[in-house]
């Protein structure tokens, strides 16, 4: 295997428009594996939990790597807004990324390899999500109609086949599937096997379970959404953050008319976390997710909201009012939601918080 | 080939519930490819054209042959809402079956192979669709979670797991794709070789492109919305009929609360037709579709509809109020929609419109 990884891609794409965030409390072995798809990009290391702990990172990467001292001294008192030990903490990454893409991963998973057995440059494959655009308006029973080899079906409406820009590209798994402590308690055996070779929209007014793991986002066009939320230390529940941040831009691009992807690329997932400590964590989310939901599903964006920071700070007023009744954690996030955007935009130029060209979303 | 073929499945599925409907104009040689598939279970074959040609049916098939001669003294005046000289006419079989479940499918299709190189039980999985529940309300990022090997994500609400009824299973095709006339015309030598290994629910709210080709359905979760329209002789248009009745299907299916679901299996379309021709049927069609997809987008019933029959005749008074502005031809189809219901209803005993036991569907 070392072997056929050992040749860089000659012309890796958006070479210097992307970073790579990873979240981490360990030394970066995992890199090595990856060495002949990321070493041509820029990485951006969160350190979790103990900032005296030193992390160790295989020769050769470029990186910069921030530890909660960091954190603090960057954001000052808006630190309050990134979770500590967990690794929610990512989000601090998007954050202080200067590039236009971001694809963030976690470090307990490895290159994994298609049916015919070759390895997957699971980084070219959300590029390639990325810059073709979506159809969140209508459904392609064929999948992707701007892959290679397939196109829009018969009786596809002529007008939506622009499609829409493509904001998020989120990949899969194979071996340990993302399952919640319930389903990991009650099959714990189960791997997943099967390679499923689509990559699809998610139709707009659809929710969907976003998965931190393998991920690749346009930070221009969705950065201010991609919010982890408050989770780990401190705060009542964990392994909710990606969720969260899924649930907040599925509704901001809906409204903004932008599409997200899902499928393609796959990851191979080496490890399944503790049950127990996952059902200690997912606990209480398990309960409000069954008000969540509901909440996403009707959340209403006014027409003044052109931005994604705006949006945003919108959603923060919806969460505060109709979430804050369950348990004053939502009052406490609707909080920290404001503080991430405030401290967004202290890191980042007015010009990236420019309006979305194409404006809120037209038709249904 | 033929030696792969020989063995019948020992226990097919379903074979007391369940007819395949064929239209066709010539004999159904391609039924002796189907044999161990199909053998067990009746046909209804709807033919098409010249009644007084004769259709030969491969011996040791079980099946009834309904002619434009059947049709027309079955129906009497109400015939006319069956098309003729278009592969429409074959809703008069679904009229006509006195089973639960309908497997609809082409006479220029075989069987397909999956990626192991072995023969494609497309009936088979069909059933399995249909019996297994959907996932309409919300979506699951590793496709069907009914499917042995898989399950729902890290995130999925826990009380939307009971999931929906499936009404309808869209199965696809290898080798010749359902393209539209203008991207035949471009695209004349793109086949479809990618194997998507994948079953998954159109998400309540998108609308779809529903292709007739390889289609089954619960016809008595939905049956009476499987109109295929006003096509063929005398009529501005072709090629809409299956597309016609996807859109309704799908919203009435939204509003009950049912599942549709698409994806495996795939089928062998061995011949695609003539692109010329079809430009010339769907030529108005695709203007008219820019006005229809809005319509059915924004397709609100009543909640007083709760049985499909209901939901259609209320669909059919929206369809001759908003629709019949854009041509005569949409007053005539709205007409047609309710003959089609009064026919269902003569064929088809009370109990069968029996009320939706979980009728309309809750939530967004």
């Amino acid at each position: 295997m070392a072997k056929e990884s050992s040749s860089i891609p000659c012309t890796p794409l958006l070479k210097d428009e992307l970073d790579i965030v990873i979240p981490t409390i360990r030394n970066l072995d995992f890199l090595e594996m990856w060495r002949p798809f990321f070493q041509p990009y820029h990485l951006i290391i969160v350190q979790d939990g103990d900032p005296s702990k030193t992390i160790k990172v295989p020769e050769g990467f470029d990186y910069e790597l921030y530890n909660r001292n960091d954190i603090n001294r960057i954001l000052g008192p808006k630190a309050a807004c990134i979770s500590f030990k967990d690794s929610a903490c990512r989000c601090f990454g998007y954050m202080v990324s200067k590039k236009k893409y971001i694809y963030t991963i976690d470090d307990d998973c490895f290159v994994a390899k298609d049916p015919t057995g070759k390895e997957i440059n699971a980084l070219e494959q959300h590029i390639k999500n990325l810059l073709s655009p979506a159809t969140p308006h209508f459904f392609n029973t064929l999948y992707d109609p701007y892959r290679e080899g397939a196109d829009f079906v018969r009786g596809y409406p002529f007008s939506l086949r622009e499609g829409a820009r493509t904001a998020v590209s989120h990949g899969l798994w194979l071996n340990i599937p993302d399952y919640d402590a319930p389903t990991q308690l009650v099959k714990p055996r189960e791997r997943n096997t099967r390679y499923v070779d689509a990559v699809l929209t998610i139709p707009k007014g659809t929710l969907f379970p976003m998965c931190g793991m393998n991920l690749a986002f346009d930070r221009e066009l969705i950065g201010p959404a991609m919010y982890f939320g408050l989770m780990g230390d401190g705060q009542p529940i964990g392994r909710y953050d990606d969720m969260w941040a899924g649930w907040c831009t599925k509704v901001i691009c809906d409204h903004l008319g932008l599409g997200i992807k899902t499928g393609l690329p796959y990851i191979w997932h080496s490890k399944a976390s503790n049950p127990f400590v996952n059902l200690k964590k997912e606990y209480k989310g398990i309960f409000w997710q069954e008000e969540l939901i509901p909440f996403f599903q009707s959340a209403v964006l006014s027409k003044e909201c052109t931005t994604v920071q705006k949006c945003y700070i919108e959603l923060s007023k919806q969460v505060r009012e109709k979430l804050g009744k369950i348990d004053p954690y939502f009052t406490k996030l609707a909080d920290a939601m404001v503080t991430w955007i405030e401290a967004w935009d202290d890191l980042n130029p007015p010009k990236v918080a420019a309006e979305v060209p194409n404006g809120p979303a037209k038709g249904k």
